[in-house]
This record gives structure tokens, C-alpha cells and sequence, in this order.
């Protein structure tokens, strides 16, 4: 399947005039990444019985959807690299990244318009739904950013509207595609929602206890960055005083010997067992993605492909 | 008619958490504004037939989409004030603008999605043209600011996208929600294009040549701010040699005395009879939107309200 997907974008083009405008969105575009969801999109058609031609736009639609969101939230967060490459902002300037990031925004909806389907009218609908919750999760999570008091609930709303609406979107709208039973749909959403906060969940996690080599990044980052993650949520919610105080005030400080601070950090959670405690939490999505997985009216074999992906995520360990 | 749609926007309300995401939305589509897109879209519906409330969803839904270009365009062009107001990037920042915009287009689409049509997949690939188009035409304008050489057709090309292709497609939408037959709606569409033109061409002209007391701002200031308009760029075409240096010259600098620079620019376009000529083209322009106008297969009485609207434009001082 991926070599499917890899294959529909490496021969998908984007350019054509004004190219101020649309060689950014080129150069987005065949940067790679995952394709995770034209994967899930595609998967949950052919679940149904639906074929690959049937969605091939509307997974190229998502996308192009998902790396708009990208590029101007890289914008956004003044990140400088995306897959190993300056952003756009960055290569080019910001108006060409708020610009094309907006074109991009149009174009996924050319791919979903393209894709002729007796259900179009839902399937634009869940997008047009989805679209505003992602924007809606980016707004949460920059105000997270300026606010002392943020719960473990607030965060997980937010992680829900920012990343997970958008994988079990892509779901939703592939089965629509394929004309699947409303009630099949529903717990394919909601299988997608408890994986993308599965998902999310172990980025959070990995990035304290992944391995260095196999992440692919400097681990303790997040804390470095002061970045309100799920590990540090659940630890001040179970941290007894004065332990408290002392991460509130680690996580509100920006020493130069930035590696002591993230050493002491790990102290603490080791004493919470925070590790442990995410690592259940992250069980406990699995465990209702599955639940809901098992629900879907369909014989096992064609719940495989999704089955194998969430023991393949449940191992990850970048 | 216009009361209709004030009323409408008077009532309508987009404020919903967060509020950090929607406020700004809820302020800027209560700025004001003369609301001609949802009045074009409006009175091609009643046109032919339809009814306001059949279109009522999509005529916020235009104008929803027109607001977020220029908040948009605002942050690109650095510009403080719109419609005597600050703008959102002033008033709030840089990513408020940005993911508040962002926001507004998606819920452009959900309006148009709550109109229901038998042609409504027409009306949103019509829809997302127009959205693509116009963020071309942005394109094209910031392009043209750092180019030296700008052809009048590249400009016609400009105004076309970035100004024009709005009005056509606000008209379009509104005869294909009331179910006109095609050859009207073409009809229709380029009298939108055209009056499209003529109105910015006499945005040009009425920089140079309005009455400040009736157009409200300063006149010159395109002059002073080195914009590529029809005026100079007629101009240039024009001027003999040595003349045609100097006028480029004079576009090349920011003097001091911004109003000697005005001065002279204005005695070039007197010697080359440029406001003539200028008011030459928005008159054929005119022509051309009646000529469409009048192909239009409905009774003298349907067209009455845009008739009369290319009345009072063709004598507006402001």
C-alpha cells in the first residue's frame, strides 16, 4: 500500500504559473513524510470494497491539506527545518509561506472536488469540520504555550483537534468513499481519534525515553524548550509539595546548563513513575482503538492492515 | 437590497471558543463594509427567480471568503488600517492574522456547504477557481513590485485575478443557486469581469484625479508609494524618450518632498492626456459589462439593479 501512496505523489505535480507561488508548495510537497493519512484514507476504502482509483485524489486532497497546516505552523512556531530541510519561510520569506500555505488550502479542496462520489456532499462536510478543528487545536496549543494552568484534559482536547480529528477524518472520508455503513463509520473515527492520541501520546513520551539513535533526535528537547507535554502535565498533577514547585519552576527557567536541568527533570518523573504512567495511558488509547476496530461489521482480514499498523506504532520507537 | 444584507451581517455572529482564534474573525466581519460580493450574489439569484433564502448561507460564505483574503493581503502588505480601523495583525499579531485568516476561509466553505443546490458541486468548484485565482492575483501583485518591467496586459492580468474574478464568481454562484441557463450565466460572469476592472482601474484614477473631501484619502499616494498602476504604467508606454527616464526615475525614488514628486508626475500625465486616456478604458470597460449585460436572456426589468449599479459606478468619486 505505501508503495502505492509513494508512488501517486512521487508523480503528482504541483507547478505551473505564478512559480513564486507554486514552486513552495512543489518543493512541500516531494519533501516526503509518512503519507499516514492518504494511507488510512485508502485503507479505509479498500476495507469497504472500494478501490484505489476511486480515492486517489481525495487522498492526494488530505495530503496537501495536512501540509498546509504544516507549513504554517511552521510559520507560526518559527521552526527552521521540516524533514531535514529549511521550511519555507525560512528557503523563501514569510509572505510566500502565509501565500502558498493558503493556495495549498484551496488546492486540497480541487482534489477533493475532483473525486466524484454520491456522498460528496458529507465527505466535503467532515473535511470542511476537520479543517476548522486542526485550526482550532493550533490556537489551543499556542495558548497553552502563555498559559501557567493547563490540565491534562485541556491537553488532550487540544492533541485531539490538532492531530487526531485529521487521521480519523481521513478514515471517516475514505469509508464514506466507499460507502460504508454509517455505524462502521463511526467507530472508524473513533478508532482514528484514540490512535492519533495514542500516537501523540508517544511522541510526548519518546522524546524523554526514546533512544537517541533510533529517534533521530536529541532527546529532552521538549523539556528544554519548556514545552507542555503530557509527561509534565501528569507530573504535576501527581507530584506532592514541594516537588511541585520545583518543576513549575524548572519548567518556567531557561539555564545555560540547559542538561542539568533536563537530568533533574528526569529525576522526578522517575521518582513519580511517569514513565510507566504514560506508557498505560498509551496502552489505554491502543486498547480503545482496538475495541473499536473489533466493532467495525467486517470479516477480520480486511481489519489486517490495520491491526498490523497499530501493533507496528505500538513498538515504535522513533 | 442592501438593507437585506446589512441586516444580514448586523445579525450574524461567528464569536465561539477559543475565543484567542475567533474574536478577531468576529471583529473583523463586523467592520463594515460595501458588501458588494453577497449584493452581486444576491441579485443574480433574485435574477433569475430565486430567493433570498436560498442563498443566504452563501452570500455570508462570499463575503466570509473576501474578508479573510484581505486580512491576509493586510499582513503581507504590512498595511496598519482597513476600514478605519487597525488591522487584525496590528491589533492582535503576526499568527493571529494568520491562523484567524486561515479559519475564515474554512468557514467560507461552511456556509456554502449549508446552502443546499442541485448544482452545488458547480458552485464550490466555481467557489474554490475564484479562491485559487485570487491568490494568484496576490501573487502577481507582489511580484509586480519588484519588477521594473510590468506590461499593461500584465496588469489587466493582475486586477483580473486579484479584484475581478471575485465580482464574476459572486455573480456566477448567485444565478447557478437560482438555476439560469449556462449562456446567461457566461454572460453574467463577464459582465463581473469586466466591471471588475473598471472598478479598480478607477481606483487608479481616482488616486490621482479624485476629489479628496469625496474619496477620503490623500490623492498621490500611490505615487508617493511607487505602486505600479494603469496610470503610470500607461504612462510608460506612452512618454518619449527622455520623459519616459524620468517617470521611471521618479518611480525608483523616495525623495524627501514626496509632494514635488507628486507634482511633476502629474504635469507627465498631463502632457501625455493620461486621465483621458485612463478614463478612456474604464468607459470601454463599462461598455463591454453592458454589452454582456444585455445578451442576458431575462426582461429590461430583471437587469434594472445592475444597470443601475453601473450608474452610479461609472460616477463615483470615492
Amino acid at each position: 500500500m505505501f508503495d502505492t501512496i509513494t508512488q501517486i505523489f512521487d508523480h503528482e505535480h504541483y507547478l505551473r504559473e505564478p512559480l513564486q507561488l507554486y514552486e513552495p508548495i512543489e518543493y512541500t510537497l516531494h519533501l516526503g513524510g509518512k503519507r499516514i493519512r492518504p494511507f488510512l484514507l485508502m485503507t479505509a476504502n479498500r476495507m469497504f470494497g472500494g478501490d484505489d482509483s476511486q480515492v486517489r485524489q481525495a487522498a492526494i486532497g488530505i495530503e496537501v491539506f495536512h501540509n498546509f497546516t504544516l507549513l504554517h505552523d511552521d510559520l507560526m512556531d518559527r521552526s527552521p527545518i521540516r524533514r531535514g530541510q529549511p521550511t519555507v519561510y525560512r528557503k523563501w520569506d514569510e509572505n510566500t509561506a502565509i501565500l502558498s500555505g493558503d493556495t495549498m488550502f484551496a488546492l486540497a479542496w480541487s482534489y477533493f472536488l475532483a473525486q466524484p462520489s454520491p456522498r460528496l456532499h458529507q465527505i466535503l462536510t467532515c473535511f470542511n469540520q476537520t479543517a476548522i478543528e486542526v485550526c482550532e487545536g493550533q490556537q489551543y496549543d499556542m495558548n497553552f504555550e502563555r498559559t501557567a494552568q493547563v490540565t491534562i484534559d485541556d491537553y488532550m482536547m487540544m492533541i485531539r483537534l490538532k492531530t487526531a480529528v485529521l487521521l480519523a477524518g481521513a478514515l471517516k472520508i475514505g469509508a464514506l468513499y466507499a460507502g460504508a455503513p454509517e455505524a462502521d463509520i463511526d467507530h472508524l473515527y473513533q478508532f482514528g481519534i484514540h490512535l492519533g492520541l495514542a500516537f501523540q501520546l508517544q511522541d510526548d513520551l519518546l522524546d524523554s525515553y526514546g533512544d537517541v539513535a533510533q529517534f533521530g533526535k536529541q532527546t529532552g528537547q521538549d523539556i528544554r524548550d519548556n514545552k507542555k507535554t503530557y509527561l509534565v502535565l501528569k507530573a504535576l498533577q501527581t507530584a506532592p509539595q514541594p516537588l511541585r514547585d520545583e518543576l513549575s519552576a524548572l519548567f518556567a527557567s531557561t539555564p545555560a546548563d540547559a542538561d542539568a536541568k533536563v537530568e533533574r527533570v528526569w529525576q522526578i518523573y522517575s521518582q513519580l513513575g511517569i514513565r510507566q504512567q504514560v506508557e498505560d495511558a498509551i496502552a489505554a488509547q491502543f486498547a480503545q482503538a482496538t475495541l473499536h476496530l473489533d466493532a467495525v461489521q467486517l470479516p477480520p482480514s480486511a481489519k489486517t492492515p490495520l491491526q498490523t499498523l497499530i501493533a507496528s506504532l505500538s513498538g515504535r520507537k522513533k
